[in-house]
């Protein structure tokens, strides 16, 4: 995807391991792409729980924190995107409290729908709030249920929230999991050895190698002691709503979500856009690194030649700003090289998974035509994204969403295209299976739960 | 001092000035020598409250942060030394918090001695705690307060303190001004223009051109807003409980509290010493740089000449760990340079203005052997500290304090040094005027307040 | 390439133009993958020359310098790539030096084999040597050359060279550029505007938004000035000799070199090795990123389906050692994702531009077979790398090179993979058109230059 | 002194001994006050000689490099300060450069003053230069010379040197150290348990436990090799010139220079001051740290009381500007804090060691005032700097040398003091004993030797 939206989280839990800080930061480095803007674990040695957090990569959390220092046989991860400027080390998680019923460290993925709601409710009742996080609301809702025991405490908790959340605690000696009642966001339980794991991506276990045992029902809780594995349901939905955008582009295409091989979807879709939406060109070029397998699948399907037309340069950091020209187009510039040997005098189609802004589809459209094709075709592996998303997706406010204000004859009129075409929501959903168990709000603005007081913005867990 | 006692914090706050950002970081600069491990600022533009912190000093708080970033009239600071290992940015002041009242922040320098109660009640009422900061509890209890209004519940919730504390508050639209009722630590309240300023030294007002307006009053309880200053008492004691070694070490020589010039106090109490520990000796000399009024005092009363005999050098930073080698006696000897010139062939008397643990002092007393001195005698301008503080000092633990196990005898063939003396507790009370109205409890064991359950080690606020 | 080569270097130069050093570091952006060890700029603004230069990226550099500072019309830059540990910012380039033809900067892409028979001569001399680059011996070279001019003495200098150089110098009012009698390495001049640019490879200049004029000719010394760009000989070569591991794995697939568009050769690679080392395989995976072409023509030209089995992380910065574990495989594990929905059940044919070690190779071939693979079929698009480089290409010494003791069935066996196939030396230069113009001489062992008397190793200039 | 007179480096060498780096980087930290924009040390093992260089402190040198990397039993090292914004890592010694006598490095403190001159003859017959320090040239001159091995080489090189320069060698298995003729800067000679040392200042010998042995001569050169030390004279003036700048404020007091203690040179000129310049005044007040014990001469021998009137902050690091006020002011009232309860009603003596500019004590002047004293009168225990130094020390150029333009009384005027008294050169020549040996050129303009064509400034070397 051209426009790097910003979302989401990753978390990981380990418990009763040997090396656990290095396996849960291992674990970490495999979910980075779900969030690069704050890394941090917290470990548990049976007695006090320590955790280290810094802003940035997995790599500078490493860098900074001696995963040495946490010794224990327990361990929660997180990484993290935040929505707005706001992003401190203040907000990073794991967040590490203590109550009355002592230390308990939470990583979300997610965002909590009521938790303005709550959160006014605390404060009326006296509560104070250090952070912006929906985290902090749910640690002080654990903190005043009442109940026999902590796990208790935690799962009542858990079972007031409304929204997303994929959810990992850790006590000083047990590790809770818990996943909203919809099944929003994925998360995954396996083995390490004899070590319990859950994580946000099954990729994090191939890195571990620790073995895909199931993944974590929507509305289950999961208690992880020494005795093992306890499982309880604290809430049941008549239906599921899996983000489909998961599917499209967020998830990494080795991991197995939903039940589904993320790759294998994206190739799916990627041949019911070629059936849908048929095109007259010489190649087929994907927006990479994101848009490969669909591209890949749009080819196969059409018998287009598929071409590596456009690459990805890794390596561009902070660039300086020359005011006298466009920044995101410099930026653009800067990203993608197209391969003038592979688009001179074609007729190129160009599948990428989505389309959100389109600002940066334009300038590489022009860069494309530049670099001497005499066609450029685009193709979008997902239907026009229309709505906001409370569930967890950092989407731009309506009025950026091309979609939103635009036909699509308008918006490729704006891209510069010669012809545009989305795969359609019927289309897209027969290509995940059992399409009525996702959540494709962002498409067609069906959402599946109560989205929210704070309308303005969905963040971040 | 020797010893380098770490303890107490500084704070300051100004409300409805220009530039209050940079000058209250002008005034941290001043109070730096009150806590050199975090400094922060925050400050109010009328709507919201902004925060920065930083690991060490008040230079790298203005080099990580743009002071101009923070607009606003009104605004604290807080300089930090932590007693424990734990010292994190987590703990570092100001502390901001968002309730049902708003936003507030805290700048704290004290101890306070019910906090593991309160905290223990909190706990138990559903509170969750972030930090091991006093200020934390002390927050938790402002946020649910049953009050009219912020002031209210900030006042009603400082009445619920023990034990130590010079408090500076900011919401978004006023400043809030506390100190205990026994007055334990200095804080002075001052203006600048037409603003108002408090802080707990008055090195602070003069570096920014502050005229000093009276001490704030122990109990005493100040509202600053657009209307100006209230006063109220929140609680009257039998009597004040001023930390007599402020006066001995820990205040800057040219601020003036308790409603002395700290300069005057310790000149007088090395002209006491004199009087009750004269010594034959060629050359009196202090250890820089904190004894030198003492040891011009002293040289002053006994008629012995003064000599600047040790030199302190100020690069000292980070040092190599050489195993084979006493780490103690390395830093010794890169901090301080005997003068051979001075010393060689000298009876020298060295003045310090206090003893805590004694195992400096042997070092350097070798050193001056070393350098020629024919009789090193040690004169202490305070008595033997032999009693933990509970309210805002972090001595040692008893153990490591030299007069707690060991009479002034057995410490002088420790020393190795030819005669020790000390002064005595009423000689040093004399020196103070209103001697009654001072806590000496490290020296003599007369706790004034509740010292609290948390016994094992006072912690800074 | 698995075993990411460590050599090169990318230089680029740009006269009498604005926004100069803009421009520059604009330009090494696009040839960071040339060198990401050190980078740096120079600019002259008409009186003086100004160089700053930083340890890693690009991004680095900008970030640590503002590119603002260094004002000017002209200016040259360098990314650079150390062979040692040896790795240090006293080499990074460009250097700058003052001599009698006032101050000159190099920068320098290339190994000048006679530099150890030059330095031993000029040490002789009375010369003394600050760095352990090939570079400041061509400085001393031109401080000590008889000549009318500044102009005149870089030629002299540079005909005095053996060995592979493309090379952009800058003096106070001039530009200057040269490129070894062999053209073992790429160097294009172009127009940005009315300015003239150099620079190791285009897309540099397709970054720049420069035209592409000409490749500088082997043996071409161009003096760049207001008055223009004039151009000499200062050696003929019976042949040229370019390097073809530019065209098999080091240039930019979008970059033109030597004539041809390098992401063509790399496909005509491809299908040349289907045709010579056929394989009975149900898809044809790329070692990403950089082999992605050649496996393309593969598939193209066996009728194979082209699949993404292999995603690589293109986080990974500093990784934790746990002695316990393989770090080479740690490495590996955390570099390459293997996709199991593509590979699993599957006989894969999985295609890599080149084969150094191998070492990597095998990690990688347990990864695939790990995910499901039945059969693991490894094909090589360039021939078995037998012999060290002398002009430029860091390979490790003989000793590692699988090829140097091993025959291919043996280096199957090792790699543990079902077949294994290399392209052939006459199947690779046919791919290239003019083959006799390039150096395989790392396939083959012809050297077509002297190769120098310190044959150890090869530097980077 | 106010002025923060920058000047001057330190260096240090350690032949055949136990761990050198530490060692060196210890005698370093003793020689901090020499020189704090730049430090660095290089250790020879026998074979290859090492070098680490940072910018800032000795305290950031050992943050950024591991002494340990740095084996061997022979080092030297420096600290330097520069005189111009060109302070930069390159420059920063020791340098090291290899040359047909094999690996050298060097470290020098002094002003070569025929430097251009041979530049310039050097750049004649082709040689580079890569820095702007003296320190190349010398190494240059070194390399072109014509001998029977490098310590006559070395040897021949410093005699053709005019100027200032106290030089440490290191080769790989030697240490040469040499003195110019008149003696200019301080150089000692030690003993360290069996290894010989030579530093700037005795003072690194009593921080390491090593032994003083002698001054290096005027003229001498030591070579120090495993057969020991061997001295030959390589020059001898008619006279010695030591820098009496060294005694007046330089040197750290606690050192021995010269054949003098700084201390007690800094009370006789205090003493004569007070005979020379007396004063009506109930306190004398010296300006921390420097002009402490010239204070305290002049006290004793006035009668009148020392005090403790000015403390300074050794806290201060990067302040913000604001461009609203008077930047050097804010800079004065944050390092200096006038003690009120000394000053007010007083009328006070306040003893400077040397008047450069006058700028900042106006200031100063003004909050000693503004604390309450009745009268100030000012006491400078050195006579006017009304000349440039050519020998290493880098006063302001003549136009803001007060002196240079205004009669004392004129200069009382500008500072606002009610008297100003200046001590006679030949009062200041009496206290230093042989005062014939000193060159006191700034203050009489006798320059004892040639003093270069490079006459805008005096370099560091």
């Amino acid at each position: 995807m051209l426009d790097e939206l910003r979302e989401e989280c990753g978390v990981i839990g380990i418990y009763d391991g040997e090396n656990v800080a290095r396996n849960v930061a291992m674990g970490l480095y495999a979910l980075q792409h779900r969030g690069q803007e704050s890394a941090g674990f917290a470990v548990s040695d049976g007695a006090k729980i320590r955790v280290r957090k810094s802003m940035g990569l997995v790599s500078a959390l490493l860098r900074e924190h001696d995963a040495g220092e946490l010794k224990g046989r327990a361990g929660i991860g997180h990484v993290r995107y935040s929505t707005t400027g706001a992003s401190t080390l203040a907000n990073a998680q794991p967040i590490l409290v203590g109550c009355k019923w002592g230390q308990i460290a939470v990583a979300h993925n997610g965002n909590i729908t009521n938790a303005a709601e709550l959160r006014a409710e605390m404060e009326a009742e006296g509560h104070i709030f250090q952070t912006t996080s929906d985290s902090e609301i749910l640690l002080h809702e654990i903190a005043r249920t009442r109940a026999g025991d902590l796990g208790e405490a935690v799962e009542k908790a858990v079972a007031k929230l409304t929204g997303s959340f994929s959810l990992v605690f850790l006590s000083k000696d047990a590790m809770y999991v818990a996943r909203d009642g919809f099944g929003f966001r994925p998360l995954s339980l396996g083995r390490l050895g004899n070590a319990w794991c859950a994580a946000s991506e099954t990729c994090a276990f191939d890195l571990l190698g620790a073995k895909y045992v199931r993944d974590v029902e929507p509305g289950e809780f999961l208690t992880v002691t020494r005795e093992g594995v306890r499982s309880r349901r604290f809430v049941r939905k008549e239906r599921r709503a899996h983000c489909i955008f998961e599917c499209i582009y967020f998830a990494r295409p080795d991991s197995r979500i939903f039940g589904q091989s993320c790759d294998k979807v994206r190739r799916k879709m990627g041949k019911k856009l070629a059936e849908e939406r048929p095109v007259d060109a010489d190649i087929v070029v994907a927006v990479p690194d994101s848009a490969a397998t669909a591209a890949l699948g749009y080819a196969q399907a059409s018998g287009i030649r598929f071409e590596i037309g456009l690459l990805r340069n890794h390596y561009v950091g902070r660039t300086f700003i020359d005011p006298a020209q466009d920044v995101r187009e410099q930026k653009v510039r800067l990203k993608f090289n197209p391969i003038e040997g592979v688009l001179k005098g074609r007729r190129v189609c160009v599948v990428d998974d989505s389309l959100v802004r389109g600002t940066t589809l334009r300038i590489l459209v022009r860069m494309i035509r530049d670099a001497g094709a005499t066609e450029v075709h685009v193709r979008i592996a997902s239907p026009p994204v229309a709505h906001p998303c409370f569930f967890g997706m950092d989407f731009p406010s309506s009025r950026e969403l091309a979609a939103a204000s635009m036909a699509p004859e308008e918006i490729a009129a704006a891209l510069g295209v010669d012809s545009l075409g989305y795969l359609s929501v019927e289309g897209m959903k027969e290509c995940t299976g059992e399409g009525e168990h996702y959540c494709a709000a962002c498409f067609d603005g069906n959402y599946p739960d109560y989205v929210g007081a704070k309308t303005d913005k969905a963040r971040c867990g």
